[in-house]
């Protein structure tokens, strides 16, 4: 393990995205996205998917310079086309835009389409919060998962994030892909020889293999059958139908209402690329703002305080765990793996930047 | 299995619950969510809930003819006290009040307090969908289940339902329980001397039981220990956290935003009820509507065409089953088991109403 700076993983990695054509806005906004996640012990969305993002831009899906159009607007609502331009820049110019309309309205929503990659949705939903309002942010991906009694990938990971804020930086975010675990965790028990657990992912039969290989190489483009579960697993017996109808909403709020590309052809079939929504809702909505922020407090304790299982020490709260490593990061560093480190120096010397030491 | 007419079966449950002290136009809405519920072929949710509701009235938690409220309201929302009022009336209101307020304003939330057990969500959801909007209704319920790593029940199985009409009369509807399972199929299980899968619940030391027998011992009310799991089961290996997350977003939207009760205290600490939350957005915010409901059921249609997983013969749309059902019942009348008529026709007996023959 390697340990850098915040503030030096910054600025490596937007050396690197201009160094890919990215305009230096839109190297800042994605360098901050990922280095984000690294920071908050997720990743799976960090640095390390600036391979990913490459891979994007040599095959035309992603075009670093495009710029977002507003297709329809409302007091409470855009749509967006991202033009296949950078997710994060997308989401940035969209969640502004949201940010003005809910203080005016009470209440915003942006649907956006032909954009990429937007990172963490924590990351977005977290904006509004921290401003006070609900925030909401989904998006869909390239197609991973197997809707119930299927074998076919024809959604996402899908995830869903909702953060709501409480008193002072207290805050509820719940940020969760809804196949049951992402498609980065069976690599790692690949990596490692290890066997899945039941109700991760299914063979190209549509049943349950525990067999991590499988699935990576079933993965791969070109072919649809066999992939990732959603939360509850296969069939229905503990809720499999009930991930799958989480996705499956989560597709319809992205592809539905922005007219864009399914998830079974984003980043697959030409021009085709994934689709996100955006949601913020005041507080004042509802009435005393402060009161409501207490409450919501109130909830968060009691499940703190709650009864911990027999050998558990604590009880969380969604979002708890990733602002700990967050803070923890930024006073120690953020430690990257040995192929991360490698992959940003390979990138650095291609494009003739300063190396990580 | 007994066979009633959906009219005769809406006829004997608002005589009943009008003998119960129900007046009328809240009689005549409760039994229409009960007995839509059966129809639907979701019998934990229909006319078998009458014993349930007398028992609130009993013991004071319902009051069959208090009105709601409204405390707060904007052009987007409202905040309502149901004063532990019927709930099918409170939520009734709402979703008319809502409905009002999405046509002219293009969204509509509603916060709400001290309601009593409003149905099946879909119903409420639903009512937004089949008017073109996107329809939203959660709500929380007696305590039910264990936050991750607890052993404590803090939290309902706070289902969460979204509608989202598409082209004609298709719809997407998730109407799902955040816990794994029901406690009505803990029952089952438990009258049938079956063992539950793992994943369904815990016992008082927090840790899996496949013993259906002990979770019923230990729902009872006075002991807060042992439970329900939420989707993805015990832990996080299978994505536990995840479904604990829903349900306390589930519990923020409810009782966050009204200033309700816990889930901890519902109909268990006097004068302690649950909690709704209800939302619809209007398809227009985000372009032409006849093209969103069109690429809404592009997506559907493209799920339940995709490759079926062996030994499988269909692709479900969540809410189509029911749809089904319900078309079923109306046709060939709605099935009720021994214990629901046997119920229903001796409180016929108790208070004079014809019984079901």
């Amino acid at each position: 393990m390697y340990k850098v700076s915040y503030d030096r993983l910054i600025e490596i990695t937007s050396q690197i995205l201009e160094g890919f054509g990215y305009p230096p806005d839109r190297a800042a906004i994605t360098a901050e996205t990922l280095v984000e996640a690294d920071a908050r012990g997720v990743p799976s969305h960090g640095v390390a998917r600036l391979e990913f993002y490459k891979s994007n831009i040599d095959s035309g899906f992603a075009v670093p310079d495009a710029d977002p159009e507003v297709l329809f607007e409302t007091p409470l609502s855009l749509t967006v086309d991202g033009h296949k331009g950078v997710g994060p820049y997308v989401s940035l110019f969209c969640v502004k835009r949201c940010m003005e309309k809910v203080k005016q309205s009470g209440a915003a929503f942006a649907a956006v389409r032909k954009s990429n990659h937007f990172g963490m949705a924590g990351l977005w939903a977290e904006r509004f919060a921290k401003e006070g309002f609900i925030g909401i942010a989904l998006t869909n991906t390239i197609r991973a998962g197997i809707p119930t009694f299927g074998r076919e990938r024809m959604l996402g990971t899908n995830p869903i994030c909702v953060a709501i804020p409480g008193d002072g930086d207290d805050m509820f975010m719940v940020d969760i892909a809804t196949s049951t675990v992402s498609r980065g965790k069976v690599e790692v028990y690949d990596r490692r020889g290890k066997k899945m657990p039941e109700g991760w992912g299914v063979g190209s039969d549509g049943h349950i293999t525990t067999d991590p290989s499988e699935i990576v190489k079933l993965m791969r483009p070109g072919n649809p059958f066999g992939g990732l579960l959603y939360l509850g697993g296969e069939g229905e017996i503990l809720g499999g139908h009930k991930g799958y109808g989480l996705a499956l909403l989560v597709e319809l709020l992205c592809v539905g209402l922005s007219l864009g590309d399914l998830s079974r052809d984003a980043l697959t079939v030409k021009d085709a690329t994934v689709c996100h929504f955006f949601g913020a809702i005041d507080l004042k909505l509802f009435g005393d703002v402060a009161a409501i922020k207490n409450k919501v407090s109130e909830i968060l304790e009691a499940m703190r305080k709650s009864a911990k299982a027999e050998g558990q020490e604590r009880i969380y709260i969604p979002g708890e765990k990733e602002t700990e490593n967050r803070a923890k990061s930024l006073r120690e560093g953020i430690q990257l793996d040995d192929a991360t480190l490698n992959l940003l120096n390979k990138y650095a010397a291609e494009l003739g930047v300063e190396p990580l030491a």
